[in-house]
């Protein structure tokens, strides 16, 4: 969906990399995040700026492969140092539905140190990690933490916490926060994610975890990433040249300006043909005031989170199948089988079909 | 040390990426291994068979966020299939000294699946997993597989195994083989390893575990990777341009000879030192026929293993510090105390600092 908007923007998005730069597993060797390119930190820091959703002052910025990686490493930070000598793994949780990666990845090991424990609404013991997504993928929920006891710890993944998904109430302010630049800008292939982290020993700790893991994270897309968040931020904040001698002045792509118009567009899309047919139903639209584009916003989520409503029908994903549509159906996500969770950000072509299925079924 | 080559090679090793281009996780969705960029795959293979240093017919390509990963994706193939039900972590084992990060990266999350067991010289069990560093690190040691155990399967860690350090003897053909671009061309910061498996099932176990560490591994390291070896390769398959109006031929730098010639120079003032001061030995100068460069070579190695012969000393690592040299001790590498690992790849200014140093104890 986001390739339009490059092309649009053009050479002005383009990375060049001589073959004798960033050949170093270095960045800033006296750095806490050591392998975190300096010009990439100030870049991530002045998006959250230019955007405020979230707090990044007082807060260290450690760079991930992915924010997959990096909320291994915040489950590796917060229960290696929990725990002294006993040797029991500490559960870690979510509220159903939840993404559906998260307990292939956290049990990929078998750690010793965590270990996957399902539903956050059933869980009853004390100390636990709490995977908090928001906005939730798959069903797009604001959300909170659910656990309340005094050893739960909490993960907060805000990589659909941006404006053209969400309007931006607030700039948060949790202990650890993650984002990552495919759900920004669309570049998944980078596998470029942040964590913003509170506390400074479970930085080190994740800093550890990444060092040991991969040692650091591509300079590459450090590179890519810095030119890439710079082209968004720039469109909001530098002030454009004046008009050309012809009067016409030169627009500059915004970025969340272009994803929000299309998300909108996709979202009443789906909305018409689900109400039209009556066979499905869709969570409910929420609005609210977005601090960011000074108006009020409809929730545009990335996913959607459809329900079969029809009589006698158990399992959605098997429905839609049956119609020619791929849909990750919803027990993979902890949750109904009567759900599926549906991408909204997919080329225009598949989204077109998906649209033209999706009403011809009855 | 490479940073002077790749500037010599100038505007042909740099790598230009749009905004637009690679946005997305797969590289080929019908690929066993499908983040992987066809093009590098090419540019790999024709390495190997420019080089002759392992045989690439028949084996399945895996990439990884460097050989680091990728060790730690073989562990968990062969881990993860050989075990059933039982729970017993599988033991991982290498010869003393073995390079001092298997260790720690090996247990990071405390597996299930696997488990650091130390020196295989000592190992008396039978199933296993033996990490075989050849040309070792850190000894610059030739070395095969020790444990001869039904149940012991190896790793070939061949990353050193390139002409600048050690002379093509054959091509090595073992069922897992690890390389990685920054040993080859000193591009550490790429992050980009690639393994060569035999067997069909481990590489897609290997596979999975990439995906669901870091959902594949980033594209603009790879389409550096494939930018930076086709330049390698290009300098010992291309034929020259005809020579300049001037009669002059156009000089193509060649990587392989560029390292062998500041290694073999390395080499040669360390030895001279080391037999100067009376104090330190080496290893042995071993030499062979090389395949590649048709000529008689010495072993050149990444680090040199240093070893303190005055008496009384018992650690040689404490003994250079009190001199101001750094260097790892030989207890990290599972080895004697009394030697210490010399890293030979740093700046010239590093190295020449080293050798003033060096030969000032006695």
């Amino acid at each position: 969906m986001y390739e339009a908007f490059w092309r649009e923007v053009g050479d002005r998005g383009a990375t060049v990399i001589r073959g004798w730069q960033v050949m170093s597993y270095f960045s800033d060797a006296a750095a806490l995040c050591w392998f975190l390119e300096p010009e990439l930190e100030r870049e991530v820091r002045r998006l959250h700026r230019v955007v405020g959703n979230a707090v990044d002052d007082g807060y260290h910025l450690v760079v991930g492969t992915g924010a997959t990686q990096l909320y291994q490493a915040a489950m590796y930070a917060l229960s290696s140092s929990a725990r002294g000598d006993q040797r029991q793994p500490v559960p870690v949780v979510s509220p159903a539905p939840y993404y559906s990666s998260y307990p292939p990845q956290t049990d990929l090991l078998l750690s010793d140190l965590y270990r996957w424990a399902g539903d956050a609404n059933k869980f009853t013991g004390d100390e636990c990690i709490e995977l908090v997504c928001s906005p939730n993928n798959p069903d797009g929920a604001i959300r909170e933490a659910v656990v309340r006891s005094a050893g739960a710890k909490a993960i907060h993944d805000l990589v659909y916490y941006w404006p053209q998904h969400t309007p931006i109430t607030g700039r948060a302010a949790h202990d650890i926060m993650l984002f990552t630049l495919s759900k920004i800008t669309g570049h998944a292939g980078t596998r470029l994610g942040w964590a913003l982290v509170k506390d400074r020993e479970v930085a080190r700790k994740m800093v550890y975890f990444v060092d040991r893991s991969t040692i650091g994270v591509s300079k590459e897309s450090q590179l890519r990433a810095t030119k890439i968040l710079g082209v968004v931020s720039d469109a909001y904040e530098v002030v454009p040249p004046p008009p050309a001698g012809d009067g016409s002045a030169v627009a500059v792509p915004r970025l969340f300006d272009f994803a929000r118009r299309r998300m909108e567009e996709r979202w009443r899309i789906l909305r018409a043909t689900v109400a039209a047919s009556g066979t499905f139903s869709l969570p409910e639209e929420t609005s609210g005031y977005c601090n960011f584009a000074k108006q009020n916003l409809t929730a545009c989520p990335a996913f959607a989170w459809l329900r079969c409503e029809k009589e006698g029908v158990e399992d959605c994903a098997k429905l839609l199948a049956g119609h020619k549509i791929v849909a990750r159906g919803g027990e993979q996500f902890g949750g109904d089988a009567r759900c599926v969770r549906i991408n909204m950000l997919d080329r225009d072509n598949v989204f077109n079909l998906l649209v033209q299925r999706l009403s011809a079924i009855n």
